[in-house]
């Protein structure tokens, strides 16, 4: 089994493929971008690639969904959560007022900067292209500053010593990140499953996405996620991206989205997997598979 | 084939029975009440029974529909429209100045009052079990009245001399009948179906009736009449009586109803028939039976 | 105080009028007709009329209802429930084999016509006017028959003897009345209240009823009432007929109506008034008077 | 007049900011980040911030939304649109084959990926902390790299030598930019109006963003962007993040607005603000404000 993943080494996304089932033994192929790990798996490189997709902070990074849909046409079959939390590194110990510089990605400085301002006020802050690459950047000859900010992982993994944990200004921050392979056999149903979808805007339909969500509400299914989408360069059209609680094998769900390919035909689907919180669907009687069973005999005993 | 129908003879409901396929060779056998004709098909004295539901004045007289559900559990197979007009007939001719008393139903009296009161001021009301009893009780030894108002088909049968016609107040009224017979198949789809149904409210459900339309509007069902009805005798609990446009062998109309079934488990099915004005069903490319065709293959290429 | 009502004394009309506020000292005044007892009002021959409206075995009379808004553009103001309970009469003691004859409205004999065949087996039916014309057709030197089938009231009103009690088929029946005045005051609101609409169903506009019914829902207003009804002599166009559970003083009641204005501007309001069954409403917190404020007050500081 | 905004000098937000109207004698004062720049409105030292929400590409970047309302109680006031299109600058004429190492903003980078593989394949890449800190570095005696990848802004504004146009691999992308200040007067409606809104799901109610689009439906009103977005640390709880078509001045989406206030009173307004695509609006005549008054003065004549 081999997973690309959102390299380099050491990052959040690294630390959600540990979390996937099997990644023990799998080998570990780290890419340059999202897009770099989801070619990897369509050039069959890799099986599978892990890759984020949205930050309890900062909400949904739907591009990768896109592009998990649209540009790779692939499934995904799992998904991770990682808790979002930063350590300041350096090769060696030293005190916080030895810090002069620290390198780390500009995103990693803007969610530290409250802190580094009471810790380190006199320290320049210089950008790196990811968490990981400022932690390998103190290694080697040239290291490019005194110190890192990057995720426990990195640290761990190239034996850097640790300054200070916790340092992010918000705590408790959890990203999200995916599994997506070709598609295939969809996962097995748990009881506490979630589908992902892409709903263009029906052309022309003034409260479509009232349309859609009737679909949801006569079927009992809930959203836990929806944003609109531009589905292209121009400001006007755009589509739904939706996670939905439930899995396609339910028949709630198949007939919710049975419904809506018939206003929006070019519905994508793009899997059904385990939720990584485990937490089981409450599905109402009236949309449990015997009253979808019920319902279905007592029409056919009409037509008959 | 023997129907029976609200009688006596000569009544609108013979006028609707004779606008029936094959009613010319049918036996007609009057009944005293709508619950007696029905009676007689549940006791395979007739093999179908002609009762009156609606009048286009007087709105929906739905206490006909919940017999045919509840009391004798007979299906809808049929409907006519007859135009209600009303004439004036004595034995012999006459002239209006020459009625002193005139008999007829009190419902039929009721609807020809302003031209009484203009044509006939001093003529004595004398009130009668049916219209077409009126036009009866002229013949005989000991006439009811001078004159009676009853349909045109009684007047005809009986060669009564027309005084007046068209005396209806009301000009234009339409009356429905319809056709009840043992449940068994139900007429094939000509493309200008209706569909009769009863929903019991579901208990404990504010909104319920917003969640049943809902299965409507979805699989793009109209419907042309509606009615809340009283369960029981408390005034508290009710279930709606509603004509749907279409037949249930359509798939847009099976899964409306399959969809109610769940949360009223306890719907009924009263017939799928033509419509008596024939007028065509404009059905949506997304609830043709194709749309449906392609979402449920594409729901199974996603399952496989 | 003067109230006409569908008479003639004895009825259940003048029953249900007997249980209007202030109905002991009132001069009652008896029309032939439900339009008759209408004119009247119309005439300032009467303060109001009393005509029944529903009856929970026959469900709706809502001609009564298109009388009194578009015939004579009359508000409701009280509603009474009567329990629908006969009697059999005659002006003296007998046994029930020595009826021969019984005389009664054709609805009346309906309602008792198990008890008839089981117990009167051999009596002739004779047709009456209404059930309190038969009890009077008792009287005077040419009886019309034996006995009649009446209500309680019209039996204690004339001194006839009971030869039985409760002999309707159907026990616990119950019809609902109301009063209806010249438009004046609306009655205060008392917390259990009731309002009449008639609402056209927007032309050109499919699933026109769902619009409508959203703007009870996002109001949080339940109706006890809907019936679709013609508007005229096609089976096209139709209204629909609703009552709903409070009043037009209430905030949640006024904006649903508002709202129903814009998509429905020929909406008809036939009253608010208070309900006979005294059911106090549940009024969620969400549509309470002091949301209503709360969201006013929010929106006006927006815009100043 | 002094605008803070997302530097430094030089980005696609000095570009927006440039398009506000009387931004050419506005005093402009770069920030290191969007929370910086909306603090320097809090604190007086702007009159207003220009930061960047929503990319046509990537979707929305509502953390910015949330900084706005929820840190700042800011107010939108304004919107524009940039288009995102990069050059490669150098401080001096070269041919591509000369350009050993090209610095830029990571995601800058991400953008013109595939240009640079093709046209610059043996070039280092070199991270900036935005796309203006690297032009800005190709100066100075220690140059960063050989050529930068910038906004055409900064190019010009430092007077850069641009060696290639136009190299972003997706053509046409738009980002939006809005300008946030203390609440004051909301700008006057033009007729083609946003509104922003921030509306947490309400607490325990199923299919609750159901019970808020129908207010946005039973008003008329359009949404053109929606995201539900977490309210916290769990990935429970969340609330949606909203642009409407329409200002708070029209009847229509006050009163929408307002009934959304009934069920989720800690809805957030910020701000309504003219279109920057200048789109009007068509209102249907159901939710014009003449119908909002007739409507009104419907049910003030009946109250009183």
């Amino acid at each position: 089994m081999k997973y690309s993943y959102l390299g380099p080494a050491g990052t959040f996304t690294e630390a959600a493929l540990l979390k996937m089932p099997g990644a023990d033994e799998a080998e570990r192929l780290p890419a340059t971008s999202v897009l770099a790990a989801l070619s990897m798996v369509d050039n069959d490189d890799a099986d599978a690639a892990v890759v984020p997709i949205e930050n309890s902070v900062e909400g949904g990074v739907t591009a990768t969904l896109d592009a998990v849909s649209v540009a790779h046409n692939l499934h995904i079959t799992a998904e991770a959560l990682v808790p979002i939390t930063f350590v300041l590194v350096a090769t060696e110990p030293k005190s916080l007022d030895e810090v002069q510089s620290v390198a780390t990605h500009t995103h990693g400085w803007a969610q530290v900067r409250n802190w580094a301002e009471a810790n380190l006020p006199h320290a320049e802050y210089r950008p790196a292209s990811s968490t990981a690459a400022a932690a390998h950047g103190l290694l080697g000859e040239t290291p490019i500053a005194d110190a890192a900010v990057c995720a426990p992982l990195v640290a761990e993994q190239l034996g850097l010593h640790v300054l200070a944990r916790e340092i992010e200004d918000v705590t408790g921050a959890v990203t999200r990140f995916v599994r997506a392979a070709k598609p295939g056999p969809v996962p097995e149903p748990t009881g506490a499953d979630k589908t992902t979808v892409m709903i263009p805007l029906p052309e022309d339909r003034p409260g479509g996405l009232m349309e859609i969500l009737e679909h949801f509400e006569t079927n009992g299914v809930n959203m836990c996620r929806i944003e609109s989408r531009p589905t292209g360069f121009g400001m006007g059209d755009y589509y739904f991206s939706i996670d939905l609680e439930g899995h396609i094998a339910e028949p709630r769900v198949a007939d919710a989205l049975a419904g809506i390919h018939r206003i929006s035909p070019k519905i994508r689907f793009l899997g059904s997997y385990p939720r990584a919180d485990e937490k089981p669907q409450a599905v109402h009687a009236e949309v449990s598979e015997e009253a979808f069973a019920a319902a279905s005999a007592w029409i056919e005993s009409l037509r008959t």
